[in-house]
Parts: C-alpha cells; structure tokens; sequence
C-alpha cells in the first residue's frame, strides 16, 4: 500500500480542492462486549475521535444499532473539532462478528448480539447518510495488523484473535482473503482433538473449545474442582464461576504454579491450531491479538516450540509469531482499510 | 485461463512461423513409485507420448535422473512421431515430492528417492537441453485438476493427493500460491488429533498417520490382530503383512464389514482435515485425488457427512468435494501449467 503524492496533488491540496487523500473513513469495531470507534485518515497517518463504550447488548438488536450510529456522529464531531472544521470523510467501514455477507452488507448470525440477518450496513448509512461497509471483525483486525502493525510490509499474514471466542484473518499482499463465501480464517473452529471437548458450535475438539477466555477460565475450574493445588480460588473469594483468562494471567504472573501450567498448556493448544494454519498457508507472519498475549512470554515461548515441533521446518523458518502492535485499535484501522479495498474493488468492476 | 487466437495468430500458424501457442511442454510427474512423462499441447488440447515406468530407486540417485532425462527424450521422440516431425518444445514442467525450494530449482529432501538437495531442475536442463521448472507433486497435481479436471473454473482450489503420504496443494484464481517458503498446501501433517497417532514425520496425530494408504492398511492389520472378524487376512493367504489399501478396497467392494467400517473411519479423518481446510480457505473445491478415490461412495457419502457437521454451514454451501477427473495425468498436466506459470513471472519480473 503506497500513498505516495505528485506535486500536483499537493497544490491542490493547498487550495482546498477535494483531495481524496486527505479525506478521512471513521472505523468501527462492534464486538458482543464493547463499540470502538474512531475516525482515521485515509493514509493512517492520523486518528481522532476514539471512542470506546459497552455495547448495550440488553436493550436489543436495534438500540445496538443506534448506538453505534450515534458513536459514529460522536466521533465525527469530535475529529472535526481537533481539526478545526477541516474534515471530509469519504465514508464508514465496520468490522461485526459473523458469519456475514459482506456483499449485501448483512451480519447472518451473531449469537452474542441476538442478531440474525441484519442488514448493518445499509442501516448505518441510512442512519449517518454515509457510504458504509461490512467486513468481519477478525478480518478487520488482522487487516489493521498487517497495515500499521505487527505484519506491516509482509506478503502473507494471519492474524488469530483469542477472546469470548477465536476468530481469525488472512490477508494475502494487502488484501483481505474472504474465501468463496466469507469463511475464510475462522481458526478458532478447526479440529485439534476430532474425539475432543465439546465446542459451543457443536462440534468436538475445535481450538476455541481450548484456547478462547471462556475455555481457559473452564480449564482452571475444572482443574481446581478436581484437586489442583492453587491460590486462583483466593483472587475470586473463594467463588470458582468468578474466575475469568485475566485471573489465570494475573496468578500465573504472582507466580501460581497451577495458572502456569494453565498457560503453558494454552499454549501447546495455540501452538497446535497455529502449525496448522502455518502448514496449510506457510505465511510470513502470524499475529496473534487478544488478552491472552497479557501472558507473554510465559505464552509465546512454549507456543512456539509447539508450533515448532508440529510445522514443517521452511514453513516455521520462514514465520515470525508474535502478538499484536495495535490492542484496541486493529479493529478500527482495518475496518477503515477494508472500506478502501472494498470502495476500490468495487470501482473496478 | 484463456487460450483465445485471433486470426493474426492463425495465418501465422499456417506459415509456420514460431507459434507460442502452438508450442509444446513436456510435463514430468516424479513419483516414489512411478515416473510419468507426457509431451503437452500448451493450451492442453493435446497429450502425446504418455509414458510411465518404475521409479528406479534401488539404483541410486542418479540413476533416477538419468532415467527422467531419457523418457523426457522417448516421450519427445514419439510425440514427433505421432505429429509427423511437427513439434515445436517450450520446455520441461517437473513435479517431484517435496520439501523444495521452487526458485533454486532444488528437492530438499525426499527419502523415498534417498535424495537431499537435489538440483533436479539443472540437471534435466543440461541433460536435454531445454528450458525446465520445477514445482511440487501435489501441487502440479492440484494444478492439473484445476487447469483440465474436476476443479475447472473454480476460483479457489484445493487439491489433496492420498497415496504413501497425504499432500496438498492450493490454487488461487488459476495461480499456485506457494506460500512464504513452498510449504503451503500440507494438509497430510496438519493435527487432527493432538495426542494422536505417532507420524513419519515425528509429530503426533498428522492426518497422514490416519489415512495414507500405509495408514490404512496398518490400521486394518492392527484391527484384525485385536480380533475383528474379517475376510481381509484371506485376500493376503493370511500374510497380514502383505495387506494394503487397494486389498481393503477390494474385500470393502466384496462386502466385508470391517473392511467398510475402515474405509468410513478414514472418511471421518478425512472429513476433519477436509473441514479444518474448510473453515481457513473457504475453498470453492476441494478434489481428492489418489487410490482411495476407487472406494466411491463409500468414502465420499461420510466423508462430506463429517465435513457437514463439522465445518462452517455458508463454507460447506459453498464447496463441493469430488474426486479427481485426470488419474494418472493430473500431475502431468499439472506441471506443464506450472512451466508456464513460471515462465509467465519470470517475464514479468
């Protein structure tokens, strides 16, 4: 991705002709448990208007719209203001749980929003009278990674994003890959174990059953449950269904031997699903985004003597692992470079 | 791929002046089993000169290469023939097993033909004196199919080759996509069970420890060991170590039940690795090529019953799974359209 300008373009920049470059998309990252919002310069060289706030869930599918809507208007006027009213926007991208249809723009299912067939995108640009358009939010923010982050100027990337569920992204020389019908990286359900765990999804042995926060506060229950020695109990008094991830990071970083061995065992699940991906891929970078990177290096060291172990040497010499560059903005960013790509490829045909 | 001539070419062709169309590739499918060379139209309206004999590995390194090198020659010299001396060669397309480093023109590493870092593609070169590349045996396999078999004008293609090992290979918009390092496309050592079944290749729980042909017969022979009532051990004058595949296929089709429980036991780690390639590249085809395809329905009915309950409803919508249309040439006609792929980058860069 270049934004490289003429000199042309600079002068009419100066006298204040429309200049598509120098417009601004705002970013929206709609997650089952907060909004993030923020309006960004096309070249993402600046961002302003960054707005987080919980998704009210409660009220129903259409309030979550609304909200989102009114973000938008929010952010908006906040980035006008830090610009001193010089602000032109070329339109909305928005990064949902799926599965989509990003062509018609309608999220099919999200389970945790209550939502089934919605179309999002033409709401919000009804709404914010906008052009607008709908990615997945993996996708965005494996797109925001590869963009500005932690696999900027790499050719092939995969980005996994670990948190109430495991999502994930490929995007293939600065494009987003979606597959024939929107699929396209969803790691979080391939097969580990075929005889395995039982997965909200319905299957058996899927990574998220494993790895996603929820599985790894599940694991520690269970293990306390059935004797394991640990202080966990002592950071929730004692009430095992308060135990989140963040606990499991938090006593494993105080040194609890059994969050430790939770962690490392997280670990060796990631590191399976990721040899997967490295094998049937073989990019050039996995990023890896999401709380659980809170661990580390506690995390990353045996992640990656597993992925090791598992993937085909070239393929492991020739992948960086690492975590993301961008918590809680590789969602926005990338929402707003799937608008581009999405504006542009539609230009095209 | 479009092969369209205007009728410029066509006055061009009657004078017989140099028609890159109307050239010849010859393709070579390396095996550790058989070698098998043709001499191909470069728009694959043609074959000529279909050769195919014992791989001789027990004479060496060498000795395969230079046995490579005289059907390239045999294959050329009755293509000629058939063609009444009207042959005009591009070059060679070589698919051997990999790992390889496509670029350098070099097997890294194939120990069913004791070879490490082989630069088979030279020495062909020098041998008969025409232009050569080379790319993976999955690979071209998969290419062939997309190219002139089941997968043609699908967009995003998988190709899974079942025989000694278990590969794949990955074909994007009529294009191999090789990955960072030639890697992509290993389904056989992706983990379908991680604790799992000891592979070849050191790793636990690899499909290809489940379902090559080897694997198959290992696990009829280890059922019928365990007592599984079974006519197999009578196809093989109870020699159980005289049991393969194609005998389980064989007392499968006579109607032996265990015979059919293994073949409905391989479809199941089949349909999991299947769904796990499923769900990341959300393919628009997935060809499985190789002996196992003989079992038909009986290996493709629970096949796609596993990768239904398994992968993402729109991604299975959207993917059919069907054997391969070109046995025996696939490969062939598979590494023709990676010479010209080649050759094609190379020109452009």
């Amino acid at each position: 991705m270049r934004f490289s300008r003429s000199n042309e373009d600079r002068s009419q920049r100066t006298a204040r002709t429309p200049d598509p470059m120098n417009q601004y998309i705002v970013g929206v990252d709609l997650g089952g448990t907060n909004i993030v919002v923020a309006t960004v310069a096309q070249d993402g060289s600046a961002i302003h208007g960054l707005l987080s706030e919980p998704t009210p869930v409660a009220d129903g599918p259409d309030a979550v719209v609304d909200h989102i809507s009114w973000m938008i208007q929010g952010s908006i006027e906040r980035a006008r203001a830090e610009l001193n009213g010089h602000l032109e926007l070329a339109g909305v991208g928005i990064g949902a749980p799926g599965p989509l249809d990003t062509r018609r723009g309608i999220v099919r299912l999200a389970p945790n929003l209550g939502w089934h067939d919605m179309p999002l995108r033409d709401r919000v640009e009804n709404a914010v009278n906008l052009n607008a358009t709908l990615d997945n939010d993996a996708n965005c923010a494996t797109l925001g990674e590869a963009w500005l982050g932690a696999a900027r100027e790499s050719s092939i990337v995969v980005g996994i994003t670990i948190g109430t569920g495991i999502g994930g992204g490929v995007v293939i020389d600065g494009q987003l890959f979606h597959g024939a019908s929107d699929v396209a990286g969803e790691i979080g359900h391939t097969t580990i174990d075929s005889t395995g765990r039982r997965c909200k999804c319905g299957n058996y042995g899927c990574l998220e059953a494993y790895a996603s926060g929820p599985a790894i506060a599940r694991r520690a229950v269970e293990g306390i449950e059935s004797g394991s020695p640990s202080h966990l109990p002592d950071y929730v008094q004692g009430n095992l269904s308060f135990i989140t991830a963040q606990t499991v990071y938090q006593a494993a970083h105080e040194g609890d031997e059994f969050a430790l061995e939770l962690i490392q065992e997280t670990a060796r699940f990631l590191g399976t699903g990721i040899a997967n991906i490295i094998n049937i891929l073989n990019p050039d970078v996995v990023v890896v985004c999401g709380g659980v990177t809170l661990a580390g290096d506690r995390l990353f060291i045996p992640l990656r003597r597993e992925v090791t172990r598992r993937a085909f040497k070239p393929a492991v010499e020739a992948c960086r692992i690492v975590p993301g560059a961008l918590p809680g903005t590789a969602g926005v960013f990338g929402a707003v470079a799937a608008f581009k790509h999405q504006k542009a490829s539609r230009g095209k045909s």
